[in-house]
């Protein structure tokens, strides 16, 4: 039987409230087995863009990257945000690296390419290499990864933090028992966006597929479900959605939404 | 015999030099043996700080380092510059991670204590853990390093990037033939700052207190010579000072300044 590894994004929200993401850590290095944890960045990527005058372009909630742009979520993201969350864990006594997936290229992403829409240095990844990755969590350290890839040219491309937690997934699912947690503000998926006691506790791809038809789940979520069951269906053990600050919870399944 | 290992700090002003920075890397990929790169940030967190109306306040050539300007080389020195070397020598076919000493807590050191100057957020390197940076090294990855520490508390530190190329030289020497290299924009160590012709093939311990009675070495040089000297004291096979863009001509002896 393989090793436990989780996999956890922590969503923006988190990052943003300096006591929830100490609770969110608290809690991260509870977790017994091996562990990534993927982040983005929050508001603090918008904040700088604001303080340094340079205009800001969202597309469906996706920010198109220009090179100033790109500067600024690589400082923010594999630098500052990233060596903050290292530095805390550390203090908590686990161990962590922090990596962007230009490191050893361990992510390799290209630039995207859309019909109509540039949305400049913005990377859809390519592929996992996990053997750095593997030696390091066999050396029982955590990896801390900032959504920072390349491609093979050496360009640094601004990357989709959710999609790189299930990159990460599929390629090591392979290797570990792979469990892949996106964990945010609120208690899982919900049936009625305004109360948290709605939780909706196991979604299938035939539920989700209904779900969608009654026009039952907040729009914003339906981007992730599709990512966590594509994980699924690429042999991740196990997807979960839920509350950053008890990861405990959800992973044996008192609370939660699991995507399987 | 035990493996060859190249420490190499980048000058500042071959970071802010975007045709020699490229010389520079081309010169490190083709070095044979495990290599270390130490950059600091050359102008780049002094044009962000002014950019963001942060005063920044220098005693002998050293930052004062406030909570802001912590954040700023953090994003400077550990995101961008660090992320930009490490993707350009992928793209060069030179596998390579970028690191800060905060990361696995590989360099771990302490807040400064000065009896009248108040540093701020400045470290002083207490000790470097060796064993996660040499399974990188054994897995043929080059490590890019940026002067970026923590203490045990968790709170992040700005570091002198040559102490931390001297830390990390005098730590791997126990296990590596190590030869440490500061690498700038200048043939070596010159006895006129004018003439580049005038390079100091050899200086030793003796040959330096000579040359500083004699006033014969520009002032900025005497702190990175008794680094280097210090270096020696400790282990380190060689310490060698010269041209940033030929860095072939210093390991062969035929250019820049050895100390010994």
């Amino acid at each position: 039987m393989n090793e436990n590894l989780y996999i956890i994004k922590v969503g923006g929200n988190i990052i943003d409230d300096a006591a929830r993401l100490n609770t969110f850590l608290s809690a991260f290095v509870q977790i017994k087995g091996k562990k990534i944890l993927v982040h983005g960045g929050g508001k603090l990527a918008t904040r700088l863009a604001a303080d340094l005058n340079i205009p800001q372009q969202m597309v469906d909630g996706r920010r198109i990257t220009d090179a100033a742009t790109l500067n600024i979520v690589t400082m923010v993201y594999a630098g500052l945000i990233n060596k903050q969350i290292v530095a805390a864990l550390n203090a908590k006594q686990s161990p962590a690296i922090g990596l962007s997936g230009a490191d050893a290229q361990c992510i390799l992403a290209h630039k995207r390419v859309h019909a109509t829409i540039d949305y400049g240095f913005v990377g859809d990844v390519d592929h996992v290499h996990t053997q750095m990755l593997s030696s390091l969590l066999d050396q029982e350290l955590s990896v801390v990864m900032a959504p920072i890839t390349q491609d093979a040219s050496g360009q640094l491309l601004n990357t989709n933090a959710d999609t790189i937690a299930q990159e990460l997934a599929k390629a090591l699912a392979l290797h570990y028992h792979t469990t892949l947690i996106y964990s945010f503000e609120k208690q899982g998926v919900l049936l009625d966006v305004n109360d948290e006691n709605s939780v909706i506790p196991v979604i299938t791809r035939e539920k989700f597929e209904a779900l969608k038809a009654d026009n039952a789940i907040f729009a914003g979520m339906i981007p992730k479900l599709e990512n966590a069951l594509a994980a699924v269906q690429a042999g991740v053990n196990k997807v979960i959605i839920g509350d950053a600050t008890d990861l405990q919870a959800l992973i044996t399944g008192k609370n939660g939404t699991a995507i399987c």
